[in-house]
């Protein structure tokens, strides 16, 4: 087999081959096929796209380039769930109790912040003791005695991924669906879930700028994760505005609490509700309708916030937390945005939002940046609010206070305003799973 | 500037700037940008195509890499002569001659024998004596005197040329034809002739298979000659067929001695004529009838054969064997095809005519292979003819009697015949001039 036969096939749209697949990502996992070839390869995959077919053989052996994750240890049937990333994106903190709390069993592995998205790892870490990094036996026992755990991705899971975004990166070959459909849901497979509900963002804060993007993304990964035997839904959702109020690191831990207790922001409620049903529905726990209704019931009764509660008491944390977000560090300085006039908030540049978070400090504007975990944003209105002069917009919170006037400055700029009314657009665009597109 | 940037640009299909342009071509040739992302680009170039002004940036900048031919040292008009490769296509001995027999210069810098197809330089070293690598002085001397000297090329002409190749070989982005035409022109502009005459061959012996693609290659590369301030023409030939009767090294010479005697196969003789014409033409000779008149009378009045001649002997050649070529060395052992029955030639793989040439000997199987000079093939019946039981279709020669029976087989495969008459195809098929393409 050559590699330039193989570049060359692609090229004039021809479909890869298992044995071609396995030859060019493990030839270039073990170095034997230099970068040139594969940028080349890549860049061919950007204008002729994948097969559905050749998807799912290019996830499997990405997935398997690396540590499988087998959860075997670990009884009855695991549900996971992932964001392509968002600014406020607190989901998994507040649906992994929910869904243990009713009977699923989430055995999670979960990532640091990334450029302007924060990372749910990050996030957990900002409770007192919290630790994200466990052995592999005691993640399984905790799984079995409570039914949750959320940890720091381990080992090596799908190296071939590591190196093909790296080079992707540098090649201006990121923005490809196929291939970003197969980085995450390799990723996916290697973590060894189940059953898998993805939240697909679109808008200015997510990768997908335009819905048609988001869905054929979605559709790309249900049918890879379906092909690949693990029960795959996808959300798109609305990332034209922060998740939530909050965005940062304690605070939006806070949210996550609140919205256990019954008090979450509507948007992130709603997603929350959502997410957790469908990963009750494909564990098998009743229609969609019950599903949410179970959902419900574990808010109202408090067995989610209690089922957090035990999880941070496993992993070291300080339960109390959850008891009294009152606890929780804040920040030392803050900044209030007020409205000078009465208007509308037309449109947000989450993505530049999510930029004056890290700013602040809330993430890493470099590898090895620390993180504030007080820092951050609450986004008090959003797009399609009316906003009265006097009003708060916007409340900046950072350990740093030349940061913050700085920030505030950013913030002001990723809004737009006008006199006009603007519609509020939907948390949830549309519903994907192997049998139908859904449009809310 | 950045790389990653100029990647996407072309991958959206954005014009590069000549900054852009000179930023990559350069910082490769320096080493500055690594491969990987010169190959993307390069991948983007193959789908996106490049505007006229981007391929005559590239090209220039890619000329300018290296070593400029300064032929001001040589009084009046330079013509120059390139042609994209064949089987048999001995032109350049032939046509030179005629030209500077006809009062306009050519100094030119051929090359040697690549893959299937034979080189310039590597025929007229059959001449016993013959020298191609000769300084600069004495080639600007021989061209002031006599009118004309034919060299292999010397110095570093092109060496962002000659990277990019070696990176297009292995990614599989040769057959890009913007790209292909920056690659040929970058050389010709560097070679610093005034008056380009192209031949773009195309068929089964040649790069471009398809007659659509080499007219297109054509416009690109008069475009660029014209606008780098070169006046250029360019014919589209058909190489379905090899030119003329003889594929090897000496006997291409006697074939190109033989048409300056005015007995030469009608093919070849009808290339050399318009070749030649256009040379004289674009130098402001005359008309193009009047050129052809001019040439023809080099023809009849043995002036170009006697500038062949001077050539050789300036060149340290015996002339002798231009006068008489019964004096060339021949092949040891040769092989005649002669046919079992009547029928007409349906096809020919002309490539596979070259390979077979090159397997005889006549070409280079490794880079270091010694050439056999009496080596090659006589293709007596080509594509339309019709054959008699006992006609001998091909000669072949060589100085390995193994290899001659091992060749015969090949070149059986490369012919197809049939009982039904096939019209005998044009030999020049276009012509393309900066203001208009002529179908012949």
């Amino acid at each position: 087999m050559l590699m330039y036969n193989i570049i060359d096939k692609k090229k004039k749209g021809g479909e890869l081959t298992r044995e071609e697949t396995e030859y060019f990502v493990n030839g270039y996992v073990k170095g034997d096929i230099p970068d040139y070839q594969i940028s080349a390869l890549l860049m061919a995959i950007y204008y002729k796209g994948m097969s559905d077919t050749e998807l799912l053989n290019l996830t499997d052996i990405m997935a398997e380039s690396g540590d499988m994750a087998d959860l075997s240890g670990i009884d009855g049937i695991k549900a996971d769930k992932h964001s392509t990333g968002g600014v406020g994106d607190k989901t998994t903190i507040a649906v992994a109790p929910v869904v243990a709390a009713c009977g699923v069993k989430v055995a999670k592995m979960s990532g640091r912040g990334l450029g302007f998205t924060g990372g749910t790892i990050d996030k957990l870490e900002s409770i007192p003791g919290f630790k994200t990094s466990i052995p592999k036996k005691e993640f399984f026992n905790i799984v079995n005695s409570i039914g949750l755990s959320v940890i720091g991705q381990s080992g090596e899971i799908a190296p071939a991924d590591k190196k093909l975004y790296a080079l992707r990166d540098v090649t201006a070959t990121v923005d490809s669906i196929p291939l970003i459909a197969a980085s995450i849901m390799s990723k996916k497979l290697a973590a060894g879930s189940d059953k898998i509900v993805l939240d697909v963002t679109t808008g200015t804060g997510a990768f997908m700028k335009s819905i048609d993007d988001a869905v054929t993304l979605a559709k790309k990964m249900v049918a890879i994760g379906e092909g690949a035997g693990r029960e795959t839904v996808a959300y798109i959702t609305n990332m034209n505005v922060p998740l939530g109020i909050a965005a940062g690191n304690n605070i939006e831990v806070i949210e996550a609490i609140e919205t256990l207790k019954g008090n979450g922001p509507e948007d992130f409620t709603e997603i929350c509700r959502n997410f957790s049903a469908s990963m009750l529905n494909l564990a098998g726990k009743g229609s969609m309708e019950e599903c949410i209704l179970m959902a419900d019931k574990a808010i109202e009764n408090h067995s989610a916030l209690d089922k957090l509660a035990e999880m941070v008491k496993m992993q070291g944390g300080d339960e109390r937390y959850i008891y009294d977000t009152s606890l929780f560090k804040k920040a030392p300085y803050s900044y209030e945005w007020i409205s000078e006039s009465d208007m509308y908030i037309t449109q947000m540049d989450t993505e530049q939002c999510g930029k004056t978070s890290v700013l602040l400090g809330a993430g890493r504007e470099i590898k090895d940046s620390v993180i504030d975990f007080t820092a951050g944003i609450k986004f008090y209105k959003k797009t399609g609010d009316y906003v009265k002069k006097g009003d708060i917009i916007a409340v900046l919170y950072s350990s740093d206070k030349e940061k913050l006037n700085k920030a505030a400055g950013y913030l002001k700029q990723a809004y737009k305003t006008g006199r006009s009314k603007v519609e509020k657009q939907k948390t949830i665009i549309a519903y994907v799973s192997k049998n139908n597109v859904i449009m809310y």
